[in-house]
């Protein structure tokens, strides 16, 4: 196979063979395929688009590539969750403990926030003593003994998707449905999961700003992971505003450890967590509705075992769990002030966007891959869209770490917020369903 | 400007300023702009194309990365002619030292042969002596002293379309008409002409197998040149069959010497050069109309003059001409044989993608860039489409200097005449003129 006469099929807008695909793809993990071939290529999907089985096989050589988790002496279902990410996401954190407590077994391997968005390990290690690189050896032991896992790639994951990556990066091709399906997917599947339930955020603080190109993405997604023969459904949720109250790391781990224990129950943080781990519980077939699933979810936050149950994990993950039990030992900011509402009014909108830059400028987030992150700092007590609210009354409560970081962070802090005369409706957390 | 901004702008379809372009193309000349970002941008500009003043920047912008012939020197107008190439396309062999007798200035560079296509440097070596690496100042002392010169390229023009070409070679992104406009153009733009004519082949052994695909590429060259202040006229013409009677570089260095001394005056060859020759001097205000044009040239021709002229440039080029006076002293091949019609009928093709083939098998073109050249190989006599035959006359002689490689070319010879019962019509040699 000559990889421009492939190139060209693509740019003729033509729908290339399983070995066509797989051959680009080897060929360019292997180096024989240059990245200026992989980029004309990549421009031409970009432009001219994949089926739904081309994109399966792009996700299925990519998913090759690299080492896959070996999960065969697993006996629960095997269920984990994606979320395309937003500001103010700590879903996996609830959602982990809660699916495990209802017998699924959860190998979720997670990332490191970059930007403005958070990541799930940087979340965890803000738990004194959390340890979230071990091998897969004690990861399989670990899902196998309490449910539940959480961690950094072991092996090398998916290289072809690192190498397409960097890539697409630099070559204007980030934004293509079946790349973007092919990235997400491909590093998943090798997890070695039977199902797979996705979040897909839309709205101004998401990187798919429409709720129809969010619709796109998750069908997309769905249809890759049916064709691999996986259990799949994807929500999508709003993420016009920041997801709960909280944003920052310590401070996440707070609002979702008061959520294990049944705290902030009506919250859009909570309601779409259920939601999302009802999905899970029926894919893996331990409830028969999701009606049926919240019910069983609730009775775990209400009995304490969801809580109990991420302790076990954190300990094994050799936390020092006294400090979930006394948050107040978590790391802590010296500066907390709030930033006061300017009028009275309704909140019309709280930009999850700006609150995701004040958290990064105040350090609570890399600007680049290699710097240190300050897990104490962020904001709390967020007021939302639809709240009431007066004159002087707090909005956000910001922890900072200095004065000047704290100064930066409110330029961003003051553009979050509008306040309107009339009453405006909070935003639907979950706008819709899609199962293929 | 950041590269992958610009690729962006071009992928969704707008149209890039000025300055997007130049500073593209500096940064891909300089290699500060890597071959994937390129490489993406070709397929952008593939699939969305460019406008026509986009085109004339790209052009003028590849043309300005290299070296440009000084032509500040010669007062006489300065004209050229370009062809995108054809098999037996030996015109600029005639055309050059006629518009030369008529007043014009030709400083004609030109390239070696690849493949099945032949080149006019590699024709004029097959005259004893013939020099085509003059350097600059000797190309324009020629050019000065006799009209015209037929060089090799002398300084390193326009690198970047050097660059760029080997790059949409392995990217599925060469059948583009804004980059094959401005990879032509921004060649022919540095050899410093006032006007130039394009003579765009189009059929079966035409890069441009349509004739719309060849308007498209002529009209786009047209506005191009015009859009730099040349005078531009390009005629479409045919190349479903070879062009004249010969193939191969001493043969058709015979037919050319013929031509310029009167013979084959019914040809489509030398209505086609007198064709594109009489554009030139109507551009270049030698002659008011091609009709007067055309006159002003067959002169030439009956006078002797325009043979002469061809004599006198080629000593300037350190030719021996005793071998243009006694064209047997030029290379011949060892067996002569003659493909016969195996039955009686009129000719309905002559392929000429299958004599070009031939020819190359026989050893009179190169595969590769660094293979040896056999000038003495080739066709000639070459029957044409509409010619009545009868069974057993010759269609064409085949030139060869082994048995092995007159079998190999044979079984190409064979593939290329289909001969029926009904007449047939001779294709229009001229189909379509352009000028905007």
């Amino acid at each position: 196979m000559v990889p421009q006469w492939i190139i060209e099929k693509k740019r003729d807008g033509n729908i290339l063979t399983d070995e066509e695909i797989r051959f680009f793809i080897n060929g360019f993990t292997a180096g024989t395929i240059p990245d200026y071939q992989m980029a004309a290529m990549a421009m031409a999907i970009y432009l001219k688009g994949m089926t739904p089985e081309e994109t399966a096989v792009l996700t299925d050589a990519m998913m090759r590539s690299g080492a896959m988790v070996d999960t065969s002496s697993v006996e629960l279902p095997l269920v984990d969750k994606h979320s395309t990410g937003g500001i103010g996401d700590k879903v996996s954190i609830i959602l982990a403990p809660l699916a495990a407590c209802a017998g699924l077994a959860v190998p979720m391997i997670s990332g490191r926030g970059l930007g403005i968005t958070g990541g799930t390990l940087d979340k965890l290690e803000s738990i004194p003593g959390f340890n979230v690189n071990l091998s897969e050896e004690a990861f399989i032991e670990t899902v196998k003994t309490c449910g539940f896992s959480m961690i950094g790639q072991t092996g090398e994951i998916a290289p072809a998707d690192k190498k397409l990556y960097a890539l697409r990066d630099v070559t204007g091709t980030v934004a293509s449905i079946p790349l973007i399906t092919a990235s997400i997917m491909c590093k998943k599947m090798a997890e070695g999961i039977d199902s797979l339930v996705l979040d897909v955020k839309y709205g101004a603080g998401a990187f798919m700003k429409t709720l129809d190109d969010a619709t796109t993405l998750a069908e997309s997604m769905v249809r890759v992971g049916k064709a691999m023969n996986k259990g799949m459904v994807a929500l999508i949720t709003d993420m016009n505003q920041p997801l709960g109250r909280t944003a920052g790391n310590a401070l996440e781990i707070i609002e979702s450890m008061e959520c294990l224990q049944g705290q902030h129950a009506d919250d859009d943080l909570m309601n779409i967590t259920l939601a999302l781990t009802a999905e899970m519980l029926v894919l893996g077939k331990t409830a028969a509705t999701v009606e049926d699933a919240r019910e069983i979810l609730l009775g775990h936050i209400a009995s304490g075992a969801a809580f109990a149950k991420f302790k076990e994990m954190a300990v094994l993950h050799g936390a020092d769990v006294t400090a979930l039990d006394d948050l107040g030992k978590l790391p802590k900011a010296s500066i907390v002030t709030a930033y006061e509402a300017p009028a009275a009014g309704y909140l019309t909108r709280v930009d999850a966007e700006s609150i995701g830059r004040a958290v990064l400028v105040l350090g609570g987030g890399r600007q680049k891959t290699d710097d240190v992150i300050d897990y104490a700092v962020g904001t709390s007590g967020l007021a939302k869209i639809g709240d009431q609210v007066a004159a002087g009354q707090p909005l956000v409560t910001v922890h900072a770490n200095s004065p000047d970081k704290l100064a930066q962070a409110m330029t961003y802090i003051e553009k979050a917020f509008e306040i309107a005369p009339e009453p405006a409706a909070a935003p639907v957390p979950i706008v819709a369903r899609i199962t293929g």
